[in-house]
């Protein structure tokens, strides 16, 4: 999409210079505002015409029956998903007597920005009404870092022709009207009218309306206060309905004047509180923003985001492209986790309603993977959030007769919401990835609050799990059978190696841990022979070993399959899920995305380079990336053994997967992981960091159209900068003691006496660059690159205008 | 249930002597009557109380959405399921002002005698109104073998004590009310409602009703006439209304005096012609069956019931109670399958909606392969309706990306209607099964006709699809990954032995066929080269073999897997579908039913005896027998290996499948298959019957409790009686050329001169009897039959009258 000739450059804001309704829906989600615990995509002001209208709140579902013509023993049978909860952010106008609308009269200019340091969105219109009157409107929208349960909107009329009647009506609505449906399994059920009225008021500035979800019982509260500035005969007044809370300003503008509203947003929930105690928290909420005012809003939202950016920056010299998307990633994963406190961080993070708005193992796998060195606090928060569902995990395990825990594949609120095991509850590994995100963060923070309170426990469950799990063979070798691993075109094998190295990992882990916390250890019933059960499991596990092709099957058997036909699968006919049945991509060698190889990046410490080389090769051979989680994890490997062009164009697939919409769903909401991977693939890639037992290194090398690579990283307790350039590498150690690095190898300190510089080793003789299924090629970046630089006249805008119309059209 | 006091033991029928509404659903499907075109379940005359009420057509069936929470590529959208079409046999009467309804009243005598030979079901009650008036009732009832379209009642009244004023209202009725669905998956969906009325008529005793299913958009149609005798002033009177048609009899019946209603029905439907069409079908009927009249109906039917026992019969000694069993399977399979007339034989025939009304591979892999040997006009019918689903078939192949044809798992249309693919779709065996029932039937009937018309053809479509759903390994090795064989406790594995045994002989099969019927072959598109291609397939096939273990693991991988914990498994958790995830089922060494052992059965020339004896033993102590289908092939497999008395048990868990309830669902429909698999268990197990490669073996013995078996046989276009005692085997070739037979491995051949007498001989020294899981050991059958020669008194009796009340309560 950001090919489109709308958007432009920019390495601090994604900035539309039109609007295309065919891109409309998109254009919703990559202008989408979060904190983690509201979202408001980036509809109209106006609401109408949209994608998708769509405003959240961070663990409001609704439940609805899962239906089964055949059911099974443990299907679950009630799913929860997303809703769109009651919309804050309408603010609807009447030019004269005509309603504004971009699809009636002339849109003279149209600018959409989303500026990542200010933390707004920020609109300019200017149109021309089917009967001729001119109007400018200017919105800045802000859903705020400061205060959680708050929004808030500056929306400005004037004139620009002639004097103007206007009337502004900003709304709350409930139960707002939604697009239909679809039938790819990726997009969210949808529920009609799910919000049934409780509340509503209206009184001067002031409306509110609270709800009740039909089935699952939340209640949902709205409220807003408004400041008006306008010429002295503008009126207002306020009315409420169930599903309706208005406040209407009426006035005539000349020219030179114009009317200013600023709209302050509380949104509430609560599963357990009563309507009076939801009611005032919303209106605290609203007295305090309204106490603020606009422009402390303004004010503390950059506040914030300079502190993120000093700590979490990515510089990236070479390709302006990137650079832009790199930060449009840190910043929606930041509005994706920042205030969730103990809540769940979404595929979609709050900005569509993609896959029902569940939490899956994309954010222990790649969200926390990326946080937790930038911002290791709302690590904790999601892992936290993960440790309140524990009595569900504990009683699914019960369920599918296994001790431990094992957490939904799929939920909102902890449950189980697969309806398909195979893909779903056989995914066990999302329970090693949980444990490794637990690890992975106490190595970088030494939290012990967090190990008490939540950490030893997540692993105990864990270990747990695997060890009823899995078997010993008569050989002693320890077999963890019929699960799924990462890549769902292979599903319910033995011996997934992903899963055994992470199951491996998790083991060793709990009894390290229980080793250094003994006392929480005994009150979780932990004891010797327990914790030496774990680790000669972990010392026992099969690592599945193809000796004849000297690779790694991905399970057992996989490399006995067939390979996929991939010279009879047609461009359109990807991805194969939704061409060809389960049955056929599962019994042959195709790979939806890294899982052989995300298990050389996790555990590179069971491969040797000449394994990871053959692995790569053979794996690359067969994975087909028809999933956003794949781009990132080919670029880490590509990276580690030599392949930076190969790695580069992987890293541009992660960074742009919503910006170019590579995956055609970003209509219903952004892949807030694939962004993570962003930042992955450059620091686990290019700088090659990896924090595995024990030891910190890197191994930075840049492809060779970028020039420079800067960036911050937080590791056990000490925060590092790392500049890297195609001849060195400069490691400056920010704060905190001096930690030993291991540089291409080569041990080296880090302290704060002063940077240190060191030179890149010149790389190894390569292996030949490995090949893709045809067709499966990802888009070569230094051509791009290259075409753009010779181009200059290509330099702003991302591509060239095309063929495409007027996009206001 | 036939250890119910009710129950009597009888050669030639099943009697009870009373009525218990505890178990009158399971009554309701052993007395129930089929010709294979129409079923009637054993409902009372008047209707209520019942179980289940139902009248089937074959090939009737309503559309049902299939729902999936989480939809696939290729997943069936609509399913068939069976309907209760109009009921023809309903007649209820009026005792003076009291309805007749066993619940009430007192019901001094119950009887109701399934009659093998005569082909009806009779009934006697003498009943005493709340009122004190005591009659007589007595139905007799047939469903007609000799016409397919017709079914009829002979009903008659009688005062007991004094006179009685009576009303006897034979009714059609449309759309019955049925009793509410269950979570068990083998159930039927409860479609509410399903036929739209068309069409009534009632002309003094004639009545009728046309319906057409809501959406499958079948015609229904039902007519009836009457035949009354009765004291002069005896009124009759007809009416008729869209869901009811009704002809009312009024009498005054002095004692001594009897109202006698003959009730003709007849049934038909069509997808295709119209309602005038349909209507006059029925009345034609009607006028053929009225104009035979009901003394010749009876005839009819009893000469064709002579002609099949005089083919069929079994006569078993030295155990009542399975002699019983035996005739009853054998006229339950007939009724399923006699007039089908290219419809399909679905798993619980035409006696109840369980299962959908679905035929499975159940009727290829063990209906056919009985009928095959005593009523093969049947199997061509058999194998034609699964010849006209063919256009489906190769239409659901090229969906799943693969040649040929892939036959649906489970429907009654043609369409694939299993929505759950790892135990439908993938189960592809049922390819095989299908073109080795084919092969049998050539080879026992040189049906010519049936192979040029359809046979070859079928042989050449699953060919075809092997091919294509295999591939060749580096090795040369052709291989069948990510299938599910017949034990739905393991799913989408490679190399299942059954499925690539089965397959190679199905590719084999194929290409001896396009030798055979060379032009036939060319029009098929047949040519050399694909011949080739199939032989070549056929002589690759691989094989797993475990060589620690000394076993064939039922797939790759099988025998590397956990052994199920049946030590931690309580009885009331069998089956184990019910109370625990397909996930854990699937990864641990679990068996629902015979799937190795099955192999060894049908392609009994790929395993040395040595290894016949290992696997079984090995298979034994990890069968569950939570599949009705496994008993029959565990006896044959344990007669072929010498343990006799394993295989007489097993036996009489075939025989006594629905008498006994064994599976508890008996309610909802007999199990067609475990009834023929009482026939493959005496025949291919107890005399040892094979006809494989060309050769046609028997190696007969019995088991000590048996004294005597005689069989007869339709082979290889010859009839061929066995007798087998103790001691000796006699040979008669009642018609056709002499038939050369191996006997215990010894060439004889049987000719028309005389009867062939050869000794059994000496048992080879036993192996140590194999074991079962836990509590999974069948009934010892022996102990029983001891118990009862021990205790004569018990003889009549199928139990003890124990603590139950009377029945009639």
């Amino acid at each position: 999409m950001i090919n489109h000739p709308a958007f432009r450059v920019d390495p601090w804001c994604l900035r539309a210079i039109s609007l295309d309704l065919a891109v409309l829906a998109q254009a919703e989600s990559v202008f989408a505002l979060a904190n983690g615990h509201i979202g408001w995509r980036g509809n109209l002001d106006e609401g109408e015409p949209n994608g998708l209208p769509g405003c959240y709140l961070n663990g409001v579902y609704e439940l609805r029956p899962l239906p089964y013509a055949e059911a099974g023993y443990g299907y679950p049978e009630s799913g929860q998903t997303v809703i769109n909860v009651t919309d804050g952010k309408l603010i609807r106008l009447l030019v004269n007597d005509e309603p504004f609308d971009i699809r009636y009269g002339q849109v003279r200019s149209h600018e959409q920005c989303l500026d990542f340091r200010g933390g707004v969105l920020n609109r300019t219109v200017e149109w021309v009404s089917p009967a001729g009157q001119a109007v400018r409107v200017s919105s800045t929208r802000l859903v705020s870092f400061a205060q959680r349960a708050v929004a808030a909107i500056c929306y400005v009329v004037e004139p620009l022709d002639g004097p103007l009647r206007v009337v502004v009506q900003s709304e709350l609505v409930a139960n707002e009207q939604s697009s239909s449906s679809s039938g790819d399994p990726r997009v969210a059920a949808v529920l009609e009218s799910p919000l049934l009225a409780e509340d509503h008021w209206a009184d001067q500035t002031r409306v509110g309306l609270v709800h009740q979800t039909r089935r699952s019982g939340l209640r949902v509260a709205v409220a807003a206060d408004h400041l008006v500035e306008g010429p002295t005969a503008t009126e207002v007044r306020s009315e409420s309905f169930p599903d309706v809370a208005r406040v209407t300003v009426t006035a005539t503008l000349e020219p030179g004047q114009r009317l200013r509203l600023i709209k302050f947003v509380a949104h509430g929930w609560s599963e357990t509180r009563s309507l009076p105690a939801v009611r005032d928290q919303v209106d605290a909420a609203l007295a305090q923003a309204t106490a603020a005012g606009w422009e402390q809003l303004l004010a503390e939202q950059r506040s914030y985001l300079d502190d993120f950016w000093d700590r979490a920056d990515v510089e990236l010299d070479g390709d302006p492209e990137i650079q832009q998307a790199v930060r449009f990633s840190l910043f929606h994963v930041l509005q994706a986790g920042a205030r969730a406190e103990v809540r769940a961080i979404a595929a979609k993070g709050l900005t569509g309603p993609g896959y029902d708005g569940h939490c899956f193992w994309d954010t222990e796998a790649y969200v926390l993977p990326m946080l937790t060195y930038i911002a290791p606090d709302t690590v904790a928060d999601a892992l936290r959030w993960r440790h309140t569902t524990l009595p569900m995990a504990t009683a699914r395990a019960r369920q599918l007769g296994l001790r431990g825990a094992a957490f939904a594949w799929r939920t909102i609120h902890g449950e189980e919401c697969s309806s398909y095991w195979p893909a779903g509850t056989a995914a066990f590994h999302i329970n090693a990835d949980i444990a490794a995100a637990v690890a992975d963060y106490l190595d970088a923070t030494d939290d012990d609050d967090f190990a008490r309170s939540a950490g030893l426990e997540l692993l105990t469950q864990t270990a747990r799990l695997w060890c009823s799990l899995g078997h010993h063979d008569p050989m002693g070798g320890f077999r963890i059978d019929g699960v799924t691993g990462p890549d769902e075109y292979s599903a319910v094998a033995d011996n997934n190696v992903y899963t055994n190295l992470m199951a491996q990992q998790n083991l060793s882990a709990a009894a390290d841990m229980a080793v250094r916390y003994p006392e929480r250890a005994r009150e979780l019933d932990v004891d010797d022979e327990e914790a030496a059960r774990w680790r000669h499991s972990a010392g026992a596990m099969y690592i599945p070993y193809d000796e004849v092709l000297g690779v790694h099957p991905q399970s057992d058997g996989f490399t006995d399959h067939q390979v996929w036909d991939f010279d009879a699968t047609s461009a359109d006919q990807y991805p194969l899920l939704l061409h060809f049945p389960y049955f056929d991509l599962y019994r042959k060698q195709v790979v939806k995305q890294a899982d052989l190889v995300l298990a050389m990046h996790r555990r590179g410490d069971a491969f040797s380079n000449e394994e990871k080389a053959r692995n790569f090769a053979y794996y690359e051979r067969l994975t087909v990336r028809d999933s956003s989680l794949s781009a990132c994890t080919q670029s880490v490997i590509a990276a580690e053994i030599g392949h930076l062009g190969l790695a580069y164009d992987y890293l541009a697939e992660a960074a742009l997967m919503d910006l170019d919409d590579l995956e055609h769903n970003t209509r219903d909401g952004l892949h807030i992981a694939a962004l993570a991977g962003t930042w992955i693939a450059l620091v686990a890639g290019l700088t090659g960091m990896r924090d595995q037992n024990g030891t910190v290194s890197f191994a930075p090398r840049l492809p060779d159209q970028l020039t420079r690579l800067a960036v911050k990283i937080f590791l056990r307790r000490r925060r590092v900068a790392l500049e890297v350039t195609a001849e060195t590498a400069i490691y400056t150690l920010l704060d905190g003691e001096p930690l030993p690095i291991l540089h291409h190898g080569q041990p080296i300190t880090a302290s704060r006496d002063q940077p240190i510089v060191v030179p890149i080793p010149a790389a190894a003789p390569g292996t030949p660059t490995p090949t893709q299924p045809p067709g499966r090629r990802p888009a070569q970046r230094a051509q791009k690159v290259q075409t753009r630089t010779d181009n200059p006249h290509q330099n702003l805008p991302h591509a060239i205008k095309g063929d495409m119309d007027d996009a206001n059209r």
